[in-house]
């Protein structure tokens, strides 16, 4: 099966769209996890509490919400141990039944850009299966031939892309507002066309765009532009956007559930506990309750709407 | 001493611009390594050789040119064990005096910039330094707030960046020629900005530009818009661009050398036993003689324009 209809089937069982960043930065970790901090540690000792606190957060969301995103970067820091643990967080959440969406905002040519899609949605070998992604973030600066190898893998091996359209800083307007019709206008119909081969039973195309929910007026525009397209929205929570900013963003199934997006949010759920509203709370209390809210605050709005 | 100075200095070192690409992709490499691509092997046994046949062409570059520039994606291939190989690589060539360029085209805003930045540049303990990069490779797509925490770091650590601004690929007209001004020139005119806090005492910034050397036409206007930044031009041999093609991409020293741009060579240097120039010969001897090939054409082009 494809990876829309997956993940459309995943947001009907889970009744909710939400998506939960995995963004480990290492200055945020709970006291139980300050270790992970210390530079005299040995690193591989640091990136095992890393991963560890990672899979706590997916049990947390496991049931809860049909998909995570885990940002490579912050694995990364820790290097080749950081790798290590990117890998067991991603076979946590896929055994836990999660979908897994690689942040990982890969971009670059041919052969290479084949590697990366093997890297994250292939592997080469039968033993890479369980650490990897059912979709990935993508750059599109350098264009086609940039994103081409990837829908060749996504093709073969029913995974996704999402790709960067309209990101939710406010350095975006930089570039991606540039020209006339805007660059991110320009990128919004290459990513349709992209896509128009990956289209699933779902009616949605396994190739999706990331549009800020910052941008909340420009949704709805972004929506119709691109009306098979999965939306990734980041924004919502930490970034400023509320539940009203992203309804614009959804479609419905003929059964009125909504679909074709996901809302993230990264640390408003896995350091709620730093947070104002969970004050003195354990830190797995804070981030079932920031879950919660957040998945409450989704489907009124979502309702509202209907 | 900053990345630009100490850039400009192993030019004048060597005598040449030469860039040495590794792009170990597995598929290509020499049949002594065909063992790489088992995939019945334990990934870390192929990723132990991949890491041994890029320091084999480490040690061949070592003093003849001033940089090499290893491609993250095949590395990454092989998952975590790759990230370790990466780390051996890179500590190799710097041992062998070599700069390293990581061309990893990362793109991402605030603390994940900055996570990148620690990741590449800095580290997050002593004991990562010899595994970093002097610069790394940036995508612009995001916006100024996904450089700047780039900048803060090279500040502190004397490393450097080269900012996609043109790349050498067909499809790169897809979105870096939209606009008018196009695309790629908005770009230019920011990497001279966020550059002008990093100008060495060469001259030059540390914060360069990737731009295709299959635009040679392009390269005198791109020179003259960013004035004191350094070029990476890839696309020389493999792709199809000459030693002609690049002169214009060149300053001049008050004493007549050249400055102020790299040119790269990936496969045409790593994996030269595959071409029909060198048909016959060991992988190493191709590798040799393809280095001095490429050092003694850009060499006399160089010197013609002198």
């Amino acid at each position: 099966m494809n990876f829309a209809d997956r993940l459309q089937a995943a947001i009907e069982r889970c009744g909710n769209p939400c998506l939960v960043g995995l963004d480990p930065h290492l200055d945020l970790l709970p006291p139980e996890y300050a270790a992970a901090r210390d530079v005299t540690l040995p690193r591989a000792e640091r990136a095992r509490l890393l991963a560890r606190f990672c899979r706590e957060v997916v049990e947390l969301a496991a049931g809860r919400v049909p998909a995570v995103k885990p940002q490579s970067a912050f694995f990364e820091v820790l290097g080749a141990d950081g790798a290590h643990a990117w890998e067991q967080v991603v076979r946590t959440a896929r055994q836990a039944g999660l979908l897994v969406i690689g942040d990982v905002k890969r971009g670059d040519i041919s052969t290479t850009a084949a590697a990366y899609a093997t890297a994250f949605l292939e592997g080469t070998s039968e033993s890479d299966r369980d650490s990897l992604c059912d979709a990935v973030t993508l750059n599109p600066f350098l264009g086609s031939d940039s994103i081409e190898p990837f829908l060749d893998t996504c093709a073969r091996t029913g995974t996704g892309l999402y790709i960067l359209v309209r990101t939710s800083n406010k350095g975006s307007a930089d570039f991606q507002r540039h020209g006339l019709p805007e660059l991110s206008h320009l990128v919004a119909d290459k990513v349709t066309q992209w896509g128009s081969r990956l289209v699933g039973a779902s009616g949605w195309s396994s190739v999706g765009a990331v549009v800020g929910a910052t941008h909340g007026h420009e949704l709805r525009d972004f929506r119709a532009r691109m009306p098979r397209t999965p939306l990734l929205l980041p924004g919502y929570g930490a970034q400023g956007a509320s539940a009203r900013d992203v309804v614009g963003a959804f479609g419905r199934t003929s059964a009125g559930a909504p679909c074709g997006a996901l809302v993230n949010s990264s640390r408003g759920i896995t350091f709620a506990w730093r947070e104002k509203a969970h004050q003195g709370k354990p830190w797995k209390d804070a981030t079932r309750d920031a879950l919660t809210h957040m998945i409450d605050e989704l489907s009124s709005a979502l309702s509202a709407t209907c």
